[in-house]
């Protein structure tokens, strides 16, 4: 039987840091899992709040919630550990020994992992996104110069989703290009991509996922039917590989796979971290 | 004097919680910092490659480089351990507690933190996405009933890239609206946006910073004067505090923090987690 449990994502800030550490660990286990996040807890005040939310979340289910915190401040976690929870506390685990490695304390100034950083920085990241934005879908082709990558695939595999992503997340400029039917019957590159063809990166699909995806859009047309996906996935994958573009199967991998992916394969240049 | 260090992240996948946790505990110090990510180690043969190129910024540095890992096959491990290196260790140092505590062994299973999981779950950010797309910048504002939230502003308030984000990291449904020169003249609430009041959010800006972003785009317009950054920024948050609409400004915190804000404080119901 699976187990049910509440967790806690406690942090002084947005809460993503303890959402990314409690998820990579309790995808490890097969529970039932009702989540609740807790951002900006940065003083004693919300600090007793939450442990009356743990607490009752305690006597109501009859098991201990599990919690874990990036809160920064000593006082606040303090207040934290007295809920009646298992706690699992980042700051406090990790801090120490990084301290003692470094040979100087910590600022424990309150995360900044999700802060604003420099402006430089921010406007990299804006400037990125509006690459993608403006460069989606093919509308426009002759800023592909400027591009460090572009994303070609058939319509429904997941180009502007990565395209943003790998903006927001990486600061990388992507274009992307719907393959038509026209580039399909042709056989060949489109002439706007030729001359970046070593920016190219491909996508491809499963034609039965794309049936389905096509179908919620346009049920029932030629454009959503199994035999033209099929048709479309099969064409599309020829020319990825006569013309030697590498391409990786979108199916049953998230954007942030698929996008580290073609970072990783193409040795694309990050300009954040 | 700032220190230098050299940090790997390394895991076997994406390396987004490898990153996510090392950011936040580094961002505690002063340092000037190298950073490589080595994603897809899944193997010792991997992992020992890894190892070589740890050995070898050790050498070349003379600083011992950090690790972050996230890497959860055992043997992965042991290979990465071995590196002339501080091992910080994500996966075996809470794996372990929580095991005890839920009285279940781990599945061990390669890090799914940010694998695919349903098909239904990535629809739903898909979709999300879409409607981001669809209902940005105010081109359309009759699907704004289907909206969890419409975030107003004036132009270059950071309206587009807090939408996608709510979308992508939160599958919420954001539309956005850019207030005109007329609206803001007008001293009311646009007729398209009284139906929704309940919805809306508002993003301000400092003017200064406003001139800055927007003498980007058009280097010594009327636009991008500090008189009219200044008139638009006034009469915005005059129009949101008449209208009760509650904003955040957008000036410092980086979209991420602009994001959880907007849900923490208009209690936006998630659709993932």
């Amino acid at each position: 039987m699976t187990q049910k449990r509440t967790v806690f994502f406690i942090s002084d800030r947005t809460g993503i840091t303890a959402e990314t550490l409690g998820h990579s660990l309790l995808t490890q286990f097969d529970l039932e899992l009702e989540q609740v996040t807790l951002p900006f807890v940065d003083d004693v005040v919300r600090a007793q709040k939450a442990v009356e939310q743990i607490n009752q979340v305690a006597t109501a289910t009859g098991a201990k919630p599990l919690v874990f915190s990036t809160v920064v401040k000593a006082d606040v976690r303090d207040h934290l550990r007295q809920g009646h929870a298992t706690f699992f506390d980042f700051f406090d685990t990790f801090i120490s020994p990084l301290e003692r490695e470094l040979g100087v304390p910590s600022s424990h100034a309150i995360g900044q992992a999700h802060g604003r950083g420099d402006d430089r920085l921010y406007d990299v990241r804006i400037d990125a996104m509006n690459f993608a934005l403006n460069n989606d879908d093919g509308v426009s082709t002759h800023h592909y110069k400027d591009a460090d990558v572009v994303i070609v695939g058939v319509s429904r595999t997941g180009k502007t989703p990565v395209s943003i992503y790998l903006a927001l997340q990486y600061g990388i400029y992507a274009g992307n290009y719907p393959l038509t039917d026209e580039d399909l019957l042709d056989g060949r590159l489109p002439q706007c991509l030729r001359k970046h063809r070593r920016k190219l990166y491909g996508l491809s699909i499963h034609p039965e996922r794309l049936t389905e995806i096509r179908q919620e859009r346009r049920p029932n047309s030629t454009y959503a039917s199994f035999q033209q996906c099929q048709m479309e996935v099969a064409r599309a994958e020829g020319l990825f590989k006569r013309e030697s573009i590498p391409y990786v199967n979108s199916t049953s991998i998230s954007i942030e796979e698929i996008a580290t992916t073609i970072i990783h394969e193409g040795r694309l240049k990050r300009r954040l971290y």
